[in-house]
């Protein structure tokens, strides 16, 4: 018999309005890694009625399961699929279940996603603890990130005890994704300055822990000097959490050396803000910022078609640039034309 | 004759929608502060008819006419408004016009406002060449800051070269104005630790110059040490603009130091920024931001009034706080509420 991979068949979206909404539920309780990808497929779906089912299937999956929700970023290139290649490969020795969401800016335009048609994190999607996932959320509408956070609740739902969603550290997702997250790993190359400048401004403070990440064997000294000098930066600029001191960590996927101690400052991370009463009500927090995003993207969508609106939008936006409009004359307009269709 | 302080005196909003809005935009034009103030007012009404006026005078005062956009931010006790009085006097002294938009989170609150029932800024105050106006913006709808880009925009057609934005370290504020502006100032006290609790995280790595600010006269030794150590920080995580390496600066607004200094790396800043195409392409993509902004806000009070909108906000986030919506269910249950309305 053939063997299926879960975490490189695509769910077939057009199948998802005949699927049984209560089957799907049970099964994703259950931990059927195809019932989890077809449910985000159905959650990252635009059309207005698949939004109704969504609720009902993350109504329907509602447990007080929950994970540790880990966001992973840092610059292209700097080794992130490699390290969470290693990193999830221990957790997973210890007993947990993991699952990776990647978000990457860029599919949007390629129409392909960070893992889809690469062959990375083979060892990972092989094995039955791991389900790993691409984001192809849509391409309009702030997209990218915004259908992750419950991807995430699905994730938990079916079991996985550890979410590590990845980011490139180059855009606007990381901070929507620090949003959805309890804990933010950044990961730099050895070299302070000149791979900083591919970082967008703001990351290094949202991180929570701070990763030299030697993909390759480089420079011993560089290392060192990279480690020393953040540290001092960090110690300066410290006090985001006031329950932990983010620490500097020297880690080496290659040699596989480094992830003991990364490890154990995962587990201190989630102990400390539990007693801080940090995580929850954090998550509370989260929980109103995407209250406001959802709004914003629910209500446009109630009265436009995603097609209508990304015309529109480019219409508006184009006017804005060119300095016929203001940014506020141009929202004017917007709301207008929205009422206009709707009268 | 008695003098009356236009910088004190709040415009009363009923006279407005008598107020001949031509006349109101020549007097704007003309340099009349107090035509400034009632214009100011008028765009920080949240009445629907007001926003159509309001657009009505800022097409009316379009110009050429620009100014240096400054943010100028610190947590409460730094001594900001002592600060922006000496700088604002020195500006003046070079030629400039100068106005200070004050933003302040907790206005709201105490339905007052920063300058309002204070005494600060006086001797600016007093100088014709001065405009000083506290943010007065509504309570709900994200509105303290999001009013005050369309207040600079009319302090520049009024003829003012520089628009100070002042604002609190503690809040969302910042990254508002830090949207709104080109120049971004962070004032610190001698003894870095300490304060930098009341600032919150990311502030640090959005400015463009930090000062080191004694508001009196503190420990020497202290001053410089603080003062070496963000030198090294921000060395790390400098990259935020190429073309600009911010620089560490020492001023004390009571001995009236270090201010010449302050002046030649501001009007550096803009002369670097202006060189790099950066000014322009900031404000650019500034407008996109606000496009999305004003949407949001425009969208929902074209459905709802102000009230009904806080009250149906209020009770939602209260389902989601009390775990009986989650984040996205609420946001449904608003559009459904909205739509429900308008059939």
């Amino acid at each position: 018999m053939k063997h299926i991979n879960p975490n490189t068949t695509s769910a077939n979206q057009n199948i998802l309005r005949e699927e049984n909404i209560h089957e799907l539920i049970s099964n994703i309780i259950k931990g059927d890694r195809f019932a989890l990808a077809k449910g985000i497929t159905l959650i990252e779906s635009e059309k207005e009625d698949d939004i109704a089912l969504s609720l009902a299937v993350l109504e329907g999956v509602k447990t007080n399961a929950s994970s540790s929700r880990i966001a992973v970023t840092g610059a292209p290139g700097v080794g992130k699929s490699t390290f969470i290649e290693v990193l999830g490969n221990k957790l997973i020795e210890k007993g947990q279940k993991l699952a990776v969401l990647a978000v990457d800016p860029s599919s949007s335009i390629s129409k392909g996603s960070i893992l889809g048609d690469k062959t990375r994190m083979e060892e990972l999607g092989r094995n039955e603890q791991a389900f790993i996932r691409p984001s192809s959320a849509g391409k309009t509408l702030g997209g990218v990130a915004a259908k992750t956070r419950e991807s995430i609740f699905l994730c938990e739902a079916s079991g996985y005890s550890t979410v590590v969603v990845e980011t490139v550290g180059v855009g606007q997702s990381e901070t929507l994704v620090n949003q959805m997250t309890d804990l933010s790993i950044l990961l730099l190359s050895p070299g302070a300055g000149d791979e900083l400048q591919g970082i967008k401004r703001g990351i290094v403070e949202l991180a929570d822990i701070v990763i030299i990440h030697k993909a390759d064997l480089e420079d011993k000294a560089l290392t060192l000097q990279t480690k020393k000098d953040y540290r001092n930066a960090l110690h300066i600029l410290k006090q985001a959490k006031s329950f932990w001191e983010v620490p500097v960590l020297e880690v080496s996927s290659l040699e596989k050396t480094g992830f003991e101690k990364l490890i154990s400052q995962i587990d201190d991370f989630f102990k400390k803000s539990n007693e801080a009463n940090h995580l929850g009500n954090n998550r509370s927090e989260q929980d109103l910022f995407w209250y406001e995003n959802h709004k914003q993207q629910l209500l446009e969508l109630a009265f436009l078609n995603s097609t209508e609106l990304e015309k529109l939008n480019s219409v508006l936006k184009n006017k804005i640039q060119e300095g016929e409009a203001s940014a506020l004359a141009a929202a004017y307009q917007f709301v207008l034309k929205i009422k206009e269709k709707n009268s």
